[in-house]
């Protein structure tokens, strides 16, 4: 890349490949939140956090943050960043990019004397993927009020949530009265974990709603017959059902995925009972995982599958319960001023982009519920995410900063300019 | 049952009763192979030989068996006999009725003060069920000389085949040696397993064959991508493309069930990786069971598979690799004179009775390759079997032994006729 960047794209390449190296051998790239290697992978953070000059502090729910301090911090705090803990067996980039992107911005900023009204904080929110705790987005939730209280009895390895929060450094004993009523905006950049910036030769992906996220369980209730002796037409399959049932998501959600606004819904979770060669299997139990941009798309599914379920039961002679919606969430747009701050931003620092949904759920989702916040994408390699073969490229990450660096500035000329107003972009 | 049967039913039925009593608490009714359970019911399947006056010994590969001597024992030995040890959770009549059954024919028989010219034998095969050893039938097989020798390095809970077989009383060392030439004829009663005789009201099954047994496992691969942000139209979803393989193989059984002699295909292991909520499954691995009478089904089930998996992959963008036969055992037609004796058989007690095949495999397979070999099964309720469910009628199991009872004294006069004539119905 030939571009003139106001950041420092070695100085980013050097900080992500610190951070691999920090990893589960043989479990390329494992870093998980609460464990010895997520604190050695902090500790190196909040090194290069110290070297910036930026002054260092976890905060209640163990979120890693490090401040530059504006001209006028009554005016409030742009933060920028993401989480640096993976998922097991992957994660070489998710999270790790967005964060030393936020810490390169401050960089940049200080190496070219720039002083901001406003104070920077960069952040590493605290287990953005699901943790041993069985649950995501802890950090960030924490930090904004939005951490329910039980889920600090949760149990992994002996200790609770709270005790977790507390080994990293948190206080989880006042964790229910953090909020950041300070919080002026909130930026994050991330890999796409998709394919299409790649392959529509995009530079950047503005995003402009973070999908929300359904989690339906179906269980499926046939009859454990012999499978050598029961004849094919007096068995209750549940797999033959639950094979039909699948087939019947996918083109359901085919289908809702040709209309505007993005929808998947998958499979994921597909464990059947008993399992055993010679047996007709009894039970299934399968996990939807749904994502909508546009929250109507989801109801229709929704209601698609509730009618569908009953005939494929009858059809099939099985049970099937109706379906249980374990978890779901609204989709977040986008704050609309920063979407056109970072669209701007693109085009000075000369970044093709375009708007996009993120099938993902992201720390954002939860920073923007209390403050204006918007994220941008960077093109990864066949959309691999979650995988040892996760990978982006440096110059794509480095022109990412590049279009933070350039947001915040402006982002800090705006909010200046709102707060003398009396005005507010949320 | 008012039928004036040449066997004491209550006898019976208070075998099965406290055989059903020495199982796992909690896990009715579980009593497996070459645990201290099964060492317990085989203490008191003895005792209960013992007290018949039977002769008994384990044989090398731990069978238990019970004699009793004939006239002219040169003439050779009948045996009638199955299994005592059970699957887990399940198996109240499955085997147990079949042994005791046998029992009871030679209790009778002395009730009666009927001498037979042969020996007769009442077994107690072990392990016909897969056992924690991971194989079936290792009584029968070793018996006739047909347990391939490898298995007996087969490891479980730290022993391996030999050693378990040596607890249990065989003696491994000579068990490479072990056949029986003196086996003159075979008999083994068992419940159906399926749910024929009981919809059909047919009291007696005369069993025309056991089966084949071919098992092929199946693998798809696809390709993990996150489940949020890839397009529904960019994935390769290996659990999508396996549910359409499943129904598929349900049509094609269902089809060539419908075809002269029994057919059956299931779909009883599968597993997807890698099982986790946001992700697009990328590998399905699955076994079918195949069942066919006729061999010819089989053949023509495999070979339409091995095309049809082909063009899947190609419609779905996954990799299946060529289905892999892990196992394939030919059909055993049962003896044609036993046939017509059991037949004979059950018009003199009065049973009604349907020729069918054994879609479950069974001792007697075995046992069939070395000698004139039949049998026959008994209703059970509703079908099924390996469960806890299972239950059989005593009075129908009582009205089997009966049948047993009638075609073992016609076997003595028919074999003792043919070794004079210097035939063999084999």
């Amino acid at each position: 890349m030939s571009r003139n960047l106001p950041v420092n794209a070695g100085r980013i390449a050097g900080d992500i490949e610190a951070l691999a190296a920090i990893t589960e051998p043989g479990h390329p790239w494992t870093r998980r939140a609460f464990s010895p290697l997520f604190l050695e992978g902090r500790a190196y953070i909040e090194a290069r956090m110290k070297a910036a000059e930026l002054e260092t502090r976890i905060d209640a729910t163990g979120n890693l943050i490090g401040r530059r301090t504006g001209r006028k911090p009554w005016l409030g705090t742009i933060m920028v960043g993401s989480h640096s803990e993976t998922v097991p067996d992957g994660g070489r980039f998710d999270g790790i990019a967005g964060v030393i992107s936020a810490l390169e911005v401050a960089r940049a900023l200080s190496d070219q004397a720039i002083e901001l009204d406003h104070d920077l904080e960069i952040v590493d929110f605290l287990a953005e993927e699901v943790s041993i705790f069985g649950v995501s987005c802890i950090g960030s939730r924490g930090m904004t009020g939005q951490l329910p209280e039980a889920w600090l009895s949760r149990i992994s390895d002996g200790r609770d949530l709270a005790e977790g929060i507390a080994e990293v450094g948190g206080e989880p004993g006042v964790l229910a009265q953090q909020k950041r009523p300070d919080l002026a905006g909130f930026l994050e950049l991330h890999i796409e974990q998709g394919p299409v910036l790649e392959a529509e030769r995009e530079d950047i992906g503005i995003v402009t709603a973070i999908a929300g996220i359904t989690r339906i369980e179906i269980t499926v209730e046939g009859r454990a017959d012999h499978a050598g002796t029961t004849p094919m037409d007096r068995r209750a399959d549940a797999l033959v059902a639950a094979a039909q049932l699948v087939l019947d998501i996918r083109n359901a959600a085919a289908e809702l995925a040709k209309t505007p606004g993005h929808f998947a819904a998958t499979v994921g979770e597909f464990r059947i009972e008993p399992n055993a060669a010679n047996v007709v299997p009894s039970k299934v139990v399968l996990l939807i995982d749904g994502r909508a941009e546009i929250r109507a798309d989801m109801e229709a599914f929704c209601r698609w599958l509730d009618g569908h379920v009953e005939k494929l039961a009858t059809a099939y002679g099985v049970t099937i319960r109706t379906p249980n919606r374990v978890s779901d969430n609204m989709p977040t747009p986008g704050d609309a001023g920063l979407l056109s701050t970072l669209e701007a931003a693109c085009e000075r620092v000369g970044a093709k982009h375009r708007r996009m949904a993120s099938g993902a759920g992201h720390d954002t989702a939860w920073i923007a519920k209390v403050a204006p916040a918007a994220m941008i994408f960077v093109p990864c390699r066949e959309g691999r995410s979650h995988s040892g073969d996760e990978w982006a490229e440096n110059d794509d990450i480095a022109l990412g900063a590049a279009v933070l660096f350039e947001a915040v500035r402006e982002m800090d000329k705006d909010l200046t300019r709102e707060k003398a107003d009396g005005t507010h972009t949320g």
